[in-house]
């Protein structure tokens, strides 16, 4: 929470994240650390230095050209991340942690942790009060998610855990918990033992098939409210007399599914004369 | 953050909102509050003093069907806001929420508060160490924003304003400012100066006319990173043998322009050798 | 061809079909014949007589409000259709059309009369010089289809005919064939044998399901270009000052699936010196 | 009338076109003529004179490779246009063609020659009993359109002028006119007279501005029906377990504005006791 509470001065502070901006739309995303010299298109080295204690906001002119020190929003963070896999869009993990009723003070359980940009997004939206566990089958430690994590300061939030598919949880009591992986139907049951009852799921899948597999694996375990979106971005140029959506887009990501795990318990009405 | 804190035990504690969800895909958005009987179309009223202390998720059943005590999200809060005006929906509150970096600590401010459904959807992700000033134009207290806000347990986010258009903000260093009014360029001078340096810029609005009007006057007064997006959110019926899109959707709801507000101030390339 | 030809001097003549556009979008699709009374929600009825020999786009002063006698566009006729079941969209009857090769002179085949409106586009499509067998496993005519298409003064290019799902057609050398069948793959072997090498064949399906099994069946009998669509039209409100697009949009019709059959003999290359 | 039914023997003819397709999805589109020798990228070159009289559909065995010989369609010819401007895609063309109302008979007017694209569209859609005249404002010859609209062998339905903007059209009583132009609204009084009564208009443009300005020019003239579209082509890939859309699309290509021209004279409801 500290460091939170560090970069809100809206100061560039060391161990600070900044977003370099050209007018090309070229983006650097920069460490800021003492001492570094930042090598980049723009001719002589930027010293790291010289950004502290400065606004956000900042114009930097270089050599050649100029650039603007921003602070990177969740979106650049997930659009910046180091990665070995696919990515998920922020325009689908805004939606899920809306849909998936996470909050700061959220217990949230990812499966399936890749490069660990959705594992970002749902730090973000948990701190400060809550936490995401985020669990991976590999053997060897996520490393770019850690680093990504790390990286936007987002660490306190996050436990990192290795584990086979189908094992059991020993966490429980999950507020929500999100599957990024080919086969979550495999993962059903166990993850309805370690949701709360009212708890809200997600899967997040390329193709018609795995929603169709894991919409009906959701419905023989009594999930409720099992619905699926996609979610089209378009951007559009606004400029004087020529407005008009841009030629070429994203035309698909990922399919997501949502469901409600309910009780098992069930209250009867009461007998009272209406 | 206290009612935050209670409520997620998981248990229905007394001034929670429950979603009462019935298999017909009825909603019932409802207040627990002790001696409270709930005469719905289920036949018997059901009492509130029933399910304080029980789990969400659970099961009701009534005299006529059955329906789950769930935990509302902000999606559910949102589309069963009070309203007398336009909606915003989910899809781009959570996007918005996501590109203009906003998070448990921003200092956010709404320009045109309308039913306040935006205002809860921004209120709940400053929370808790955040805040949301909302302004409204009207000269009435914006009742029902008052009361959405109030019933999500989010009144100790949000400070309502009235103030008239053009107006310079008391309230300065801004990290975001989401504007949802017919008429945005005529504010872009005073929000500029309210904003931080590196600060960023929704405007939410239907036509394209609003969004290229706002583009060049945020343009005009130095904005960068001046772009538009519009979300569209498709249902897919996920089920057995028969998984296809839904045959109605909503085919438009905003268009949303971004943009960051930059320091007049210049750092020039230092002189160093490379 | 003939009547086409009296149509086409502009002129409102017997046996005509006019569309009656009311100001307030209320249309009426009318088969100019004479001695007819239209009684419709205008007041006084209007006389069939009254518009023959006057020119399309005539205005009519009715006893309360005012029409116009257009001429119908396939797209009216589609709309209009007398129907029993689902409907194909105009925009997929146009864009199958263009993809299948189909022109005034094509001979193809539609397996599933259904209501008759993709015939009657497909019937348009091949006139004058080509032909439409269209084929329907009811054993009762289908009279919707019969209607449709004998309203439109197409029945010249139609030849309806009843068959049982996978019997071999006894027409040949079709240059497309149109699918628009529950279970499509039941009939790739036998289509297979009635196109023409070359032959374009296309399925229209609502389901994913429905068109990966049919993509299947396709490839496995030799089928190449094996390829899917789909097409979302969306409305835009043009009008000064505050253009949009509409809120409401149908999110889907049909999937079209797309191949090309292709001669089992190959021509090997000749063993020249380049 | 002629070539068309020489090709549709199904055998391939001296001066047909033929699209050569490898299964890496790189086609060619070849001219039919004797003693051409064709070489592409699949090794020693191949021989026009060994297609002749071969069927569509046939499988060229080359060095390295092999490809079929298939009859294009309008879509394969629109795609593999010469051209030195923009586009018309398929989808647009078909869907206007339909709502426009032109079939095998109709005396359309082409604004804009541009590369003739959309000119072989319509040629193919009036033939054989129609005509289109295509009208641009070039003083040198479109010989990209000429050169696109020969070879598709549909130059008997074409008739190339040059003109002046907002200059009278000496052709009158259009069924339908396209605008391909940039600013539609300077011409929409001498259209108005070229067109029937009933006539149907359509504008391309690529701006929402340019369909706003038209919209209002055109309701100013007293078209009717004065409604604009846009069609979103989304591919599927439709595969065994694996089907899904495809992640990249095209976002954008024109907005389609539609309208009718009306007569100015008026026709009384008679007086007949109802």
């Amino acid at each position: 929470m500290m460091e939170h509470m560090v970069q809100n001065t809206g100061l560039i502070a060391e161990g600070d994240l900044v977003l370099l901006w050209f007018d090309d739309e070229r983006t650097y995303m920069i460490d800021v650390v003492r001492g570094k010299r930042i090598s980049i298109h723009c001719g002589k080295p930027l010293l790291a230095d010289d950004w502290i204690g400065q606004p956000f906001g900042k114009k930097v002119v270089c050599e050649h050209g100029f650039a603007y020190l921003l602070k990177p929003t969740m979106e650049d963070l997930m659009m910046k991340a180091s990665r070995e896999s696919g990515i998920i869009y922020p325009k689908d993990a805004a939606l899920l942690i809306m849909k998936a009723g996470i909050r700061s003070d959220s217990k949230v359980m990812e499966i399936g942790t890749g490069s660990g940009s959705l594992t970002m997004a749902l730090a973000q939206a948990v701190a400060p009060n809550g936490h995401v566990f985020s669990y991976d089958r590999r053997e060897d430690l996520p490393k770019n998610a850690y680093k990504n994590v790390a990286r936007a300061g987002l660490s306190p939030y996050v436990t990192f855990c290795q584990r086979t598919a189908s094992e059991p949880f020993t966490e429980k009591d999950f507020d929500a918990v999100i599957l990024d992986i080919p086969q979550p139907w495999e993962e059903v049951l166990v993850v309805k033992q370690a949701l709360k009852p009212g708890g809200r799921l997600v899967s997040l899948n390329p193709t018609f098939n795995q929603i169709e597999k894991m919409a009906e694996a959701l419905r023989e375990q009594g999930f409720i409210c099992v619905e699926s979106r996609e979610l089209l971005e378009r951007e559009i140029l606004a400029r004087a007399g020529k407005t008009r959506p841009v030629q070429r887009m994203i035309g698909h990501t990922e399919f997501m599914l949502f469901a409600i795990r309910v009780s098992e318990e069930v209250q009867q009405v009461p007998d009272v004369n209406s």
